[in-house]
């Protein structure tokens, strides 16, 4: 199966290369980058040279739908919305990377995107491709709108707890650690190297347009709206996302207990590893796969539950759940092409 | 004056050779190392060739007395509790960097640091040193414990909504995320180049021996016993300090009114810098220096209050707040030898 | 083919297993650890749980013969040389990745590693498996002395040129920068984080261990006695190693000549990228894979040579090159399980 | 004295101003922004905050000359060569931190540079600030060159040896590592976290305009023209420079005796710490500091000299050599308001 890929020269994308490199029954076809058309990947991307020979090309509907048989976008925001549907229209299946099919309220994607919203249409044809809980509509989608890497790390950190009747719902703060590669290979002094090293920075407190994509998804599990405390922080290091979670419980429950709960719920999800009792993972334990890992402790001085959710913000919060839903749009087992040990150290 | 140090070739201490060094009224005049005693100091830390010519010597009551005026203590906990009231016995002031003198009860010292206690004499005579809410006691006093690095990020936090109506005390919340200088020189896999570098690690979730400490100043302070949730993470840099603390507020109550209550508390506090609305403090902002700086945000959805507070572990978190403490005890100019501008970048 | 790995915790051996995983003709039959025998290996690396199920297990020749075709030793230097022989003698092929058997000069051994070597016979057995250089020995081998990491990066640099007429043997310097966990997992305080980030070292000037390794390699390809000048410093990074070599020239050439020289002689050498001329490869563009990316300069002023050749020191500098060797021993194509793209960024 | 700093929000600026804070017969006058005047200082960097009270303000010549005393450039090269002229007239001092008037021929420059030269009046005008070399001449010259980064630390490494009959004038190599705030504030992919961080890079090879400008302190002192290979690496670290610098020598001589030689040479220079044989600096143990730290090592198998030189670079490679320049322009002590210990770790 030929694979294109739209924003060619971001990490999102490589990252796709890279997986895509590896997954028995997938090859890449195209790779678009208008800004760097005409151009060999390797000139861009160094690291590429010898194993992808496609020069890079430009946006052609026609072109891509002939040479491709599924194409992923891994652009930013504001333009997959536009682009989709012809895809859709030429009968293409599409995985987009970025938030413009996530939402499915237009006012609220404008309100925090700032951007016009995609086509209702669209919109409505779009599965949010959160694999462990939506595989059953992934699997008949021809759409899928790639959950964004903090909502990956939270809402699997949160929703064993929250399906039972245990938690408080207004009681959900999500304090939330990404690695730098999160913002992307845009310049900004945010990205900059010696204002980034050796420094922890909080930012957009209470403005992440993640927000509204984590509370969408509570509200489709449990029913009621739900408002959470959000905050993201900036650490220094390339990959990696930690989210350490805190809900209230509303009874008496230890730590046993809710590790059974997890457990249960992930029995047979191969990418999510609830770890023991007592131990809690570290972000460089899923470095390179697709693991989300989680650790649980109940303090049982103030009944509250604290969840520490881990992934690597460029695969399970990126490219590697794409590929997991491809996996699953054609029939494939989950894991094919993902089986990779993480890189440690 | 006259300073000498216990505990000579930990981080602690070298941090306290640097600031004395710039000080205008103390001088190292003795070291103690009794793992490295007969070796100079620029043997262990080269760094320091040209600038401090004592050798480093072992714990000599009589001779430390005769020759110094104050004695710091940057050992591990267990150790100043057995010297300190050797030196005071001797008639000197001594300040104390480790936890020995800083929980009142005994029972709780014992249980969650696994030392015995010290006497409790001298745990009477001491004098917790959060230089911005303590200065009157300090002034007097002739043992000084001084403050942990977490709990002073936490407190400096905290105290000023909390001296309000207007915060619910059970859902305090600290998500305290530290460098790894806090972990000392001794050797450890947790603080082995290769396992942190690149990762990000929770630890010693509800288990931290800082948390007795942050509750007991809160309850000093309140009246009532709090209790908090606590979290710790390891970020791969060397120094720094961010505690982000959540609070529910009681009342609508927006970030400008907290701003204001922040500002009005410490006004003539030098060494806390409440920023601007708007703006949140990054570690890399105070590195090197002996501030504390604060960022407030109100989230009008949730109704909970995000601090952010950052310090140098090292300075306001160790060394510096020593300083700070012996400047107040002398009569001194609170900022007097800490007038440096952070190290940036 | 079952693999046994010697050395179970260390960095070398969890690469290994992370490579074998990924190997479709290998598999792990038994990992040795004797200090963590009876732990399962997710208990000391949990990045590893779901992935290995095999409990750590003590060094016990019998079994591992029964259960394995190959062995893999990572163990620190003086601990294959006893055990190696032993599993020859039983008809098993080993790769040995530490030191014990890639100096043929016994004397030599001891005077740069401080412990008595191997068996003579043994070392007459044994093959140095630098995979580009001696792949028809390797066919036939069933002891494989694995080379060290700087000596892969320097002698793939090195050779193409000096196998001309081109260079002034005794010109040759390698200024070598290597990340750390070539240091290993041992607790030492040059692997200690707050020494080490933000810090650059030179160590061992003269002195390292693998100078008599270059020379042999050296000496063996051109016939005569080569004494080079060698400087290692260590990075403040987790993986990746760059060697800097400088070599005089006898005669007027540019860089288009010397890049013709090193395209030829690596022409069909899948791991060594010849960088298109003007371009100087980074350590970060071969991470994680077998690669050994190698750029060229003529300086025109000084008539000098600048190779930079650059590896990832645990993969081509250690395991990859093992596992590229089984692959060379077993009549597999080369690129066997290693054709993973660099994990960038 | 009144200070101006020209160029202020860069890098190199705000380490001026952090080492004029401290400054006991210095204070700042005015710092000039053209692209962010009219804002305050901490808007742009927080961590100023309560230090700095004066606003950024455009360039004018006369308020300028009105209300300091000594200016100094932090400028981008092409910038200085243009406005120092305008102080020199009006009578003030300056201190260009920028290469504008380093070379003094003008067509060098404008090879390397790629801007044209300042005019050939000022540059005659200008001494090169390289202070333990040209203490004489900077006392009493209102225009100072100052030195840059990489040759300072190269020349300071080399002088010693090259000034005795010791040394082999062609066989000079400088393997140069640089932390990445040497790259200053302006963005580029080349200081962009996710590419730099785990990444170890070489860099202009043969290419760096720092060559011409060590070449020309080495012809003036040495009277002959030499030519170096010099090969320039970016570290994944903020601050520190080592100079690796490989001399053949012409007789055999130990370390012990190269060792007396630096001693001797730099006896009374405060701020380059010759280090006890047998010990190497690291970039860390200078951090902050104005030191220049050197370590020696002979290799007898070779007779060839290894010098390891290390500076913070935006200290003695820029901001505190141009403190140290001003000191000895206006006689007073050296070390004036450059005491600081190092910051370790």
């Amino acid at each position: 199966m030929k694979a294109a890929i739209i924003g060619g020269t971001g990490y999102g994308s490589i990252e796709l290369v890279r997986l895509i490199n590896k997954h028995p029954y997938m090859e890449i076809g195209s790779v678009v980058s208008n800004s760097q058309a005409g151009f060999s990947f390797s000139d861009v991307y160094p690291h590429l040279s010898n194993s992808i020979v496609q020069p890079l090309e430009t946006f052609n509907v026609d072109r891509l739908s002939e040479e491709n048989d599924i194409v992923f976008f891994a652009t930013p925001s504001g333009i997959s919305s536009k682009l989709v549907p012809k895809l859709i229209e030429k009968g293409k299946k599409c995985v987009d990377l970025s938030g413009d099919f996530r939402l499915r309220n237009a006012e609220e994607y404008e309100s925090w995107y700032k951007h016009s919203p995609a086509d209702e249409k669209y919109i409505n044809q779009a599965t949010y491709g959160l694999s462990e809980i939506y595989a059953e509509k992934i699997k008949t989608s021809n759409l899928i709108a790639n959950p964004g890497c903090y909502p990956t790390a939270s809402t699997l950190g949160l929703l064993p707890i929250l399906k039972t009747n245990l938690a408080d719902y207004e009681s959900i703060i999500i304090d939330a650690k990404s690695g730098v590669s999160g913002a992307g290979r845009g310049l900004s002094l945010t990205a900059h190297y010696a204002e980034i090293n050796e420094n922890l920075k909080a930012y957009k407190l209470g403005a992440h347009q993640h927000i509204p994509e984590i509370e969408q998804v509570l509200q489709d599990e449990l029913g009621n709206p739900i408002t959470i405390t959000f905050t993201t922080h900036l650490v220094p290091m390339t990959r990696g996302i930690m989210c350490t979670i805190y809900v209230k419980l509303k009874e008496n429950i230890n730590t046993n207990e809710i590790h059974h709960i997890y457990s249960e719920f992930y029995k047979n999800k191969p990418f999510v590893r609830v770890r023991p009792e007592g131990t809690i993972p570290a972000t460089k334990e899923v470095c390179g796969s697709n693991y989300c890992d989680i650790g649980l402790h109940v303090d049982p001085r103030t009944n509250r539950l604290t969840i520490v959710s881990v992934i690597d913000n460029l695969v399970k919060g990126a490219a590697g759940q794409a590929i997991q839903n491809v996996n699953i749009m054609n029939g494939w087992a989950e894991q094919t092409g993902l089986t990779d040990i993480p890189m440690y150290p």
